[in-house]
Parts: C-alpha cells; sequence; structure tokens
C-alpha cells in the first residue's frame, strides 16, 4: 500500500498539477463533492463582476450586442461540444438538464411517432438520477407509451422490435458506473430505437464521444464537472442527422428563426438554435463559461484523456486506501471495481450510519456526501484533487469509523436537513 | 405646456424621489428601457459577490442548507406575491417565462380537458409577444385544439362555449396597452373558460391583483421592471383552487414532493412547489432579489400604487412634451392615451426611419428601443424615472427630428445587429 510520502511524490511528478491553481481551495478541506457542486474558479468572481458592473451596470440592453451576450448559449455550447465529442454548432448551453431532457425526450419521441409508431415502450434504468425518471414519466403518458425501469445488466435484453427510445445516465449518480455508451447506442440502433444519454456526471469527468458513439441525443449539467456554479445552466445536443427535423415543444422566442422579427408564428431555427427557448440567465452564463474553460485549459496536456487517466488513478487509489484502512468497518464498494466500468467517483455502502458518518467526515474536513438510503459518495475532480488529498481522506475516514464520534446525537439526520 | 424648470420642481416634490438613490445611473444618459432590461440596483454587486465569494466559494455544496439556497424559489416568490396581489406560497421563482408559460398552459388545458373536453379554443392577441403565441401554438396541437389571434378590441365577441383559455399579456410589450384583467377574467369564466395572464410589463410597473381578479394562472419576467440582471429567472403563480389539482409536464425533481428521497416515481410537491422543475440558476437567483428588493422599497411610500401614480404622470408628460415639440415629425401615439388603459411606456410608430431614429437617440444619450416594423418605445420606470429625464428625453428626441442626423448612413439598420 501506498504511504503518504509516495502520493506526495506523485503529485510532484502528475503533470497536470498546475490546473489546481485555477480554483480557489480552502487548504484545511478536502472536497470530494465536485459531482455535485464543482469549486469556484479564480477567474470566475472577476467575470461575474465585470458582466454586472460593466456589462450590466454601464452597457445595460446594448450589452446583447456589444458585449456578445446573443452570443453566449452557442459560444459555450461550442466550448463544452469540444469535451464530449461533438462539433462546433451541434451543442448549445440553455435551461436545467431537466427541461433539456424534456426538450431532447420529446424530439426523440416524436422521430419515433413519426417513424415507427408501433413502438411504445422507453427504457432507462431504475437508480437513474429521478428527476431524468420523472420526465420520462411524464412524456411517456404523453406519447401513451410505457417507462420501463431495468437494472443495468438486464438493459441488452429490453432491446426489442417495442422500444422506442432507450434514455440513459451515462455515469450514475449513486454508484458510479458508468454504461459504454458506444456499444449501448449500437444496441438500441439495431432495434431500430433512438438513444438518449444525459452526461450530467460525465462532461468533464471522462472521455465522452457522442458523435463517435452516433448518440442521437444527449443532455448535460454545468455546475458539477464543469465547475460552472451553483444552478449553472445546462447543455443539449442533438445528432446532426436529427438537428433539423424536429422542434422541442418549448418553442421560445430564442429558439426561433428569426427571434427579433417578432413574427406570430414560430419558425424554428436551423439546427440546435432550435432547443433554445427563453432568455438565458447570463450571470450564471458568464460563471459557467469560466468553469468550462478551466477544464479546457487541459487540451495541451492531454485534455480529457489526461483527465480519465488521473482521475482512473484517484479512484483506484482511494478504494485501496479505504478497503485497506478501513477493513471491518462494514463499508462495501458500491462503485464498480473495474475502473472501465467506473465514472469520477467512488461509491460505499454501509448498512448503518452512512448519513452520520458523511456529517462527521464533512466536521473533519473531508467534503462528500450521502445519498439516500445508504451510500458515502467522494467525487474526484482531477483538475485540483491531488494524491495526498485521497490519502488524507482515507486517513480521516479510517479515524471516523475507529473513533465512532459519527454515533454522535449532532451527526444524526434530522428531518428538515438534506 | 411645462416648462423644464417646473419639471425640475416637480422632482424635488416627488416624494418617491430617494428610491433613485438604490440604482447605478450613469447621469450623461437618460434611460427609457427599463421595460427590456432594469437597471442596476447598487447593492447587487456586492450581493452576487458574496454569493460568489463565500457561499460558493467557501461555503460550496453546504450552501444549499447553510445560506438558504434551496429557499430561494419560495423566498423570492413569496416577495413578488406582495406586488401582483398574490398570497405568501402562492408563485414560486423558476425558468424563463417561456417555460413558465408552457407549464402554466399545459396545467390550464389539462384542466379544461378534464372538466369541459369539448372547449378546444385557445385565444390570444395578435400582436402578443411572440413567445408566449409560439408557446401556445405548440401546445395547441399537443391538446388538439385551435389558437385564434385577434385584435384587442375583439376579444369580447371570442368569449364562446367552444373557448378553453383566454390568455393574455396585460401590458403589451409593443403599444403598452393594458387589458382590464378583472374584467376579461369575469368574462373568460362566464364563458365557461380560464384566464392565463402573462405579467412580464406589469410586475413591479403597475398594480396588479391577481387573486382580485380571480386570475387561473400567471407569469412573469424578473428582468425588466423587477430590475434582476440579464435574463434574470422568471415567475410563475397558480391560483389556490388550481395549484394541488395538475401537475405541470416539467417534472423535475425541484418540483416533487420529497426531492432528496430520490425515488423513481412522481409525485407533486403540494401547491404552487410543483411549478418547480431543475436546479435554478442561483447567481441570478441572487441579482434577482436585489432586484425585488428596490420595489418593495416603495412599500412604505405607498407601494404599487403610488409607483403607479407616478408613472401615469411621467407618460402623461412624455406624450404631451413629444406632441407638442415634435409636432409634423411624423410621429403617431402608438400607445393609449387613456392612462387608464397604459401601462407604464409610450411608444410612437413613424412610417420611415423608426430604427434609426432610435439609434440617433442613443448615441445622444437617451436609451429607448426599436420595435419592429415602426415603433419607437420608451419604457418609464417610476423608480428611477426623473420628470426632468421627461423633459431631457423629449427635447432631445425633438433635436434628433429637425436637424435630420438620423438619416445618416451610420444610423440605418445592418442586417446583423437586432
Amino acid at each position: 500500500m501506498k504511504d503518504k510520502s509516495a502520493c506526495l511524490r506523485q503529485d510532484e511528478a502528475d503533470r497536470l498539477r498546475g490546473l489546481r491553481g485555477q480554483f480557489q481551495l480552502n487548504d484545511d478541506e478536502i472536497y470530494l463533492d465536485g459531482n455535485s457542486l464543482g469549486v469556484l474558479p479564480r477567474a470566475t468572481p472577476a467575470r461575474v463582476r465585470q458582466m454586472v458592473e460593466e456589462e450590466w451596470g454601464e452597457g445595460l440592453i446594448r450589452s446583447w450586442n456589444t458585449a456578445g451576450w446573443i452570443d453566449l448559449p452557442a459560444r459555450l455550447g461550442d466550448k463544452i461540444a469540444r469535451l464530449v465529442g461533438a462539433n462546433a454548432g451541434e451543442l448549445v448551453v440553455a435551461d436545467s438538464t431537466s427541461v433539456n431532457l424534456y426538450k431532447a425526450m420529446s424530439a426523440a419521441l416524436s422521430i419515433v411517432r413519426a417513424d415507427a409508431p408501433g413502438r411504445t415502450r422507453i427504457v432507462s434504468e431504475r437508480s437513474n438520477f429521478p428527476t431524468d425518471l420523472y420526465i420520462a414519466e411524464g412524456l411517456a403518458r404523453q406519447y401513451g407509451m410505457t417507462l420501463e425501469l431495468v437494472e443495468p445488466d438486464e438493459i441488452p435484453a429490453q432491446l426489442d422490435d417495442r422500444l422506442a427510445v432507450l434514455m440513459l445516465t451515462h455515469v450514475n449518480y449513486r454508484t458510479g458506473r458508468m454504461h459504454d455508451m458506444a456499444a449501448l447506442t449500437r444496441d438500441a440502433h439495431d432495434a431500430g430505437a433512438l438513444a438518449v444519454w444525459d452526461l450530467a456526471h460525465s462532461a468533464g469527468a471522462v472521455p465522452v464521444d457522442l458523435n463517435g458513439a452516433q448518440a442521437d441525443f444527449a443532455v448535460g449539467c454545468g455546475y458539477k464537472y464543469l465547475n460552472g456554479g451553483p444552478g449553472a445552466p445546462a447543455f443539449v445536443w442533438a445528432h446532426a442527422r436529427h438537428a433539423d427535423r424536429f422542434s422541442q415543444p418549448l418553442s421560445g422566442w430564442m429558439g426561433h428563426a428569426a427571434p427579433f422579427q417578432f413574427t406570430p408564428d414560430y419558425q424554428p431555427a436551423p439546427g440546435i438554435a432550435r432547443y433554445l427557448c427563453g432568455t438565458p440567465p447570463l450571470l450564471s452564463m458568464a460563471a459557467l463559461e469560466c468553469g468550462i474553460d478551466t477544464v479546457l485549459a487541459a487540451e495541451p496536456l492531454g485534455g480529457m484523456a489526461a483527465l480519465r487517466e488521473k482521475s482512473v488513478a484517484l479512484t483506484e487509489l482511494f478504494i485501496e486506501l479505504v478497503e485497506a484502512r478501513c477493513a471491518g468497518h462494514g463499508l462495501v464498494l458500491a462503485s464498480p471495481r473495474d475502473a472501465a466500468q467506473r465514472g469520477s467517483q467512488v461509491c460505499f455502502a454501509r448498512q448503518e450510519g452512512a448519513y452520520a458518518i458523511v456529517q462527521a467526515l464533512i466536521e473533519r474536513g473531508v467534503i462528500g456526501d450521502f445519498r439516500a438510503p445508504d451510500i458515502l459518495r467522494f467525487g474526484f475532480t482531477p483538475l485540483y484533487t491531488r494524491y495526498v488529498d485521497v490519502w488524507n481522506a482515507a486517513e480521516r475516514l479510517e479515524q471516523v469509523l475507529s473513533e465512532g464520534a459519527w454515533r454522535e446525537a449532532r451527526f444524526q439526520r434530522q428531518a428538515a436537513v438534506t
């Protein structure tokens, strides 16, 4: 097993180590929750201040043109496209992940209804992030289809001639299990269905190749590994073969072919721009751009492939250290042991006290999170997480478990606190 | 006709004059475009900085609880409720106006389909803001209904036994014409239909009494008279009689009865909270709260009634001055002459050169805007617009028209510029 000095040497040898300087980090804390909310990039406060004080305060309405506000959804979309194997012009930033999934799923279901009306099944994973299931549940009702939830291993058997859409989150939010996007998309296509992917825990975390996988639609989140800030806008992508064909139902003025003509009838913009709806929240967009840029800063150093390599090393190390040091404390690895099937997070299940242990660990400066009912979740962002952070986190987890402090009342769950 | 010194005296006597101090204003400019983007409140930069640097930068994921992020949609909603005649708990801030209209119209149409399935007509105003029409057009198709667009005077004749929903914007974005919400809602109800209102140009601009009018649903905008900043989130309201009855189709996790239980099936939250969908853009929410507070600051001085009184005085003065000073220059009042039918803006139509005249006026420091095809639009925000601003704006408009500089090539419209 590695010791602490080996971890420190590994940090020194890490060619990505300079990327950490992009972030405002508290050295007393180890933040392993970038998969819930990425940390603040150092560039963000000044950029947000510029938008607030100069572009809004002084430029006012003129800034739609003079500061390029009108271009932000496409400009940020083009930047994210570089991280997920999409081309410029294929992806826009807009709304929330939930709203974008509604658009993408509506378009996908419209295509199936037009091309293969007998297909009435939407299949997803039972432990998919709930908002995805809620959105699909409503659309299934609207389209007279069924939403069927299965375990990951059961998916291949579901790909039949009644399947309309396979809707999956690439990396599971609880377990970190990662699907093989290319293989499942090919299988869905072979079965005559479409594949819609949620990249919430993938974009900026693991290599994604949407065009390589021939995926149909995708959505993703701005505030996790893209470091866009709390509630940052999300993104939506459509494969070029679908982009001009269908409109999505949230036909707002920003997605119109000529938004400033103010014509009373809707004419969708060409391509992905029709997936815009209302006016975007620009302060949050400004922060998101700074966040995306922190990931793009890795491009000269190997980009997503290099980040992935480090991410795998971090998660392997954490599993190794925790399993060695916390043996006998009831933690069971809930993430895939095979790194190829794992995203950038590691989860352990514990029958008792998972919530309290996470709270006690936070008090010791290791910020992970709890996911009901029994999961301790740790996200590893290779942009700013060091090997020594992994070592320290495992050590403090061992301390919390050994000392039993998590059993104190103050760490127990209160009904009102999430 | 008033002279400039009379305007200055009127400003001195204005009991609302202190409210102007809440804003960062450039004294070289007269900003008459608060109906497109409200000006920057002085409190906003510090509040946004606090959210970015402290709540996000230091608090990180904990701020959902410790900084009350999770409460923002309801807290801001309760504040806006005070401005539009709604009760606390009836209104939430979320998404964009377009997305919220989709939710509200979907709920309204679901109600009609359940209670009165023979009703298949959605009626709106031909010159309603296009996004409203686009959203309604898509929903009409989805529900097998028709969207019929009429002139304001034709509305009463449309309220028949096939009417499902009367969908109107309270104050028209081009002309400033204001509908009688209480009368039209009553007439729609008498005809057995529902009334859905867009308050984009009303909230913070004119008194609105949603419960007094017994309206069914309403949406509105955060970045106009509420001064919430570019692309600020919007709001949605449902009358208490409808709030628990129907879900809207954007069934995201924030609108779930127990969002942190992560259950796979959707159970809508009680009341208006089910109109939330995804995670809100928090930096934009922080700015919006500061903007709403600038309007609430008028409450001790008479609130919306006092703001309305001043707004009417400002628009009356502008009409009087422009019609007197610019007579013979081809401007035709496009807003109602009767103040009771007019919102907080004044529009003039001009057959030729409306776009160029607005541009030339902007160069002289009077920021209004152009609305296709022939409208010069001037918004008057009583929180920060002075009588002397009105006087100066009319004077500069006269100068632009008299001198003919607007005919210069640099003021003419270029295809790419909106």
